[in-house]
């Protein structure tokens, strides 16, 4: 039985893959048991997959043994295809009649560039489809038992981008202290100083409870609970791989609460 | 061939659920395509399914034909199940030493009472699984061709609830305003006039992008552009059926963008 087969048994119709589309396909934050079912059913049909860095080998995997790889994301200190390379070359295999399928670590919506491809697509005439992963900040709390949102401790969770653009610009952290709602950090660990310095110039305390994650969801995942005056520091001792979250708000409490528990029920 | 067999076709092992334990689950935004495929290992595995009210029937579908179906959510009008009475229910599942399937619209943990669940699994020593499902808010996004983030117009993205506790606590709308990024307000519609009121307050300007969203992923979404100053009103008029949520923010542009560019190249 091929996997086209076996999707069909599971799930009867599957959406088509049309010669000359581009899927826009999240892959989640790294865990291959949490792809989506339409990611895979675009996997089976796609002639050429065009993947980031960040995607699992047993998702690429899935696809179709014939089915061209392509890689176009950052590979340690070289320099990474520049945006425009990208976009041009899926509206180039969409226009051979090939189903491109443009796969993104976490959702590519979310920190993803998917926005700029997208319009690519649509001013080159090209039909898309968009189909979002979870997001490897929610995905990678999860995975740390750290609930995105607890009644009676939060109304709000903000994800936000370590990375600073080009022009130097970036989130207004004080800001963002101040909405005194907790903060998901992607790519957290480069600007790490810098973000806590704001964060704490906004009125956010320095024992408010901080965790860094990194390879979130994958075997060799790592949890580190800090505090926000700690973190940074911490982050430097753990020299984490990147890609590295960090998480700040009374959110982080839960999965202390729940180890220490399981800890008394063992005892 | 069965649902288990067509699984295991596809992705080899999956993760086994042990009698006595509770999986919990997001079920994603409604679409079945987007269901994770730990999400359908633990559906074909289950021997009870205790779900809320936003899970689709086709995904119920995917569960065994033997297992017990619980609904626990709320039905028009009459009210819901305790919070208690469901954590209680689990345990008791549990202890019986059946698989426990406990599944939530979208993810567990964004404003989905998850953390509440676990806490008291933990407490009564039971062992729980947490697997994650993309959030309602950016699934809906992506399926309205709206970017959680754009590149050049938001560095983050704000997850809000429109719901008020019952202590009348809630988000301090004026400073999510105050970050300029844009928010995506789940459960909006309710309270809209007055969060409406607390952005304009926090120097949101009133002519901002803003959409509204029912029913997302679905065949009967609908999507509804507007502005803040003109969204409270465009949702009593177009009388949206629960629950639909709000995006404001310069992203919203996006999906304008597409339709106008894609409009351009049929002419």
């Amino acid at each position: 039985m091929n996997p086209g087969e076996a999707l069909t048994a599971l799930r009867g119709q599957y959406p088509k893959f049309e010669p000359g589309e581009v899927w826009l396909v999240g892959a989640g934050p790294g865990d291959p048991g949490l792809l989506t079912l339409d990611a895979l059913a675009g996997l089976i049909q796609a002639d050429i997959v065009v993947h980031d860095a960040l995607v699992d080998p047993r998702i690429l995997a899935l696809a179709r043994a014939d089915a061209r790889r392509q890689f176009a994301g950052k590979r340690g200190g070289k320099p990474s295809i520049a945006q425009e390379d990208i976009s041009n070359s899926l509206v180039e295999s969409a226009r051979q009649g090939l189903r491109v399928l443009r796969l993104k670590g976490g959702d590519p919506f979310v920190f993803g560039r998917g926005a700029e491809e997208i319009v690519s697509l649509a001013r080159a005439g090209v039909r898309f489809r968009v189909i979002p992963g979870i997001t490897a900040g929610l995905g990678g709390l999860a995975a740390a038992w750290i609930p995105a949102t607890v009644r009676g401790v939060n109304q709000a969770i903000i994800l936000a981008t370590g990375h600073v653009t080009d022009d130097g610009s970036g989130v207004d952290w004080s800001a963002l202290a101040r909405t005194r709602q907790p903060i998901v950090i992607y790519m957290a660990v480069k600007n790490l100083d810098s973000i806590v310095a704001a964060l704490l110039a906004g009125g956010m305390t320095p024992d408010t409870p901080a965790a860094l994650i990194a390879s979130a969801t994958l075997e060799q995942q790592r949890i580190i609970i800090s505090t926000l005056q700690q973190v940074a520091a911490d982050a430097r001792v753990a020299n984490l791989a990147a890609p590295a979250m960090v998480v700040i708000g009374d959110i982080v409490r839960t999965r202390q609460e729940l180890l220490e528990t399981y800890a008394r029920c063992a005892e």
